[in-house]
């Protein structure tokens, strides 16, 4: 069931832990959570995603996750669960978006279409269907940007070239985490 | 945004954590994970569903489970977090699927009509928007069926009345988190 054509490999997820907004609309940093590398990792291998880059400034937090990913990567969880080596291979981490953006331009030629999603979005958006037509007809690198804590700060969302229409449910409730977020865009992209 | 004519208070998700395999394809039991409280509860009421059942036949661990829930519905953290409230008053606790049962016929009269997910189906299965039609045509409660650990174990999946269509990416690779698998079965069903 390998659906040929569909071209992945040139976009990218990455996750922020700065430039968020916290619960009280300040923006601020978070800290990495270990199930985020895990979920988002096995979503991205499952679609076929190119990259999934995890972003912070602060080193001590990239030092940790860094543990984690060799651990997965090469260390004793890549023998003893050979589909989550898989996965964790997509993984890298990275001090901010510039950083991201600059091995995107390395590895592509050329920088990232910047999409952003997210409950709070305003304005003029788009249907994932639309992002997939776009990502199908060229041959630009894309860069999916998530935020963690309670959503991109106003200041990411300005340097996107796509805003993405929110994800809702059958209500006014919009509170899904990021991790379930990040799994349905990528199934509202390519899964079916 | 509220979307008229949606009903999904009659269908309830119930996460199992025995009569599930193990890496080696033993049926066997799992841990509850917190994280899985957490997600599953959060989209489960994204999506308008009626209730969300923790399945498990370890005592201590139900013991332990309700300390979490009563945080989130009634303790602190119902203070701290009204929207995490709102997502684990759907949350419940149950000792077997039998249990689960029970207590849809006391809500809604009849008995459920059982759906498994996995992606490890066999046999003939259907896609979400067959499911979504079926809910909709009827006054049947339904209960959605997901498995800890590697899968929900053929004694379950031969009580179901629906083989759900696995969810596939654009690969081989089928790993998903079970919480990624409900985030976007839910969206297939009533998300957009």
């Amino acid at each position: 069931m390998i659906r040929q054509g569909v071209r992945n490999e040139n976009v990218c997820i990455a996750l922020l832990h700065s430039h968020v907004y916290d619960r009280k609309g300040r923006v601020s940093v978070t800290s990495i959570a270990n199930m985020d590398i895990h979920d988002i990792a096995r979503c991205a291998r499952t679609y076929g995603v190119g990259r999934f880059y995890i972003v912070t400034p602060i080193e001590e937090q990239r030092i940790l996750a860094g543990k984690i990913l060799r651990h997965w990567q090469s260390g004793y969880g890549s023998v003893h669960n050979p589909s989550r080596k898989e996965a964790f291979s997509l993984v890298d981490l990275k001090g901010d978006l510039g950083e991201v953006v600059e091995d995107m331009v390395l590895r592509f030629g050329k920088e990232p279409r910047i999409v952003v999603t997210g409950a709070r979005m305003a304005g003029k958006t788009f249907p994932a269907a639309s992002l997939r037509e776009k990502i199908l007809a060229g041959s630009d690198p894309f860069l999916l940007l998530f935020g963690t804590g309670w959503g991109l700060a106003e200041e990411v969302v300005e340097r996107a070239h796509y805003l993405l229409e929110p994800i809702r449910g059958t209500g006014e409730y919009n509170h899904l985490p990021v991790r379930a977020a990040v799994a349905i865009l990528l199934d509202r992209l390519w899964g079916r």
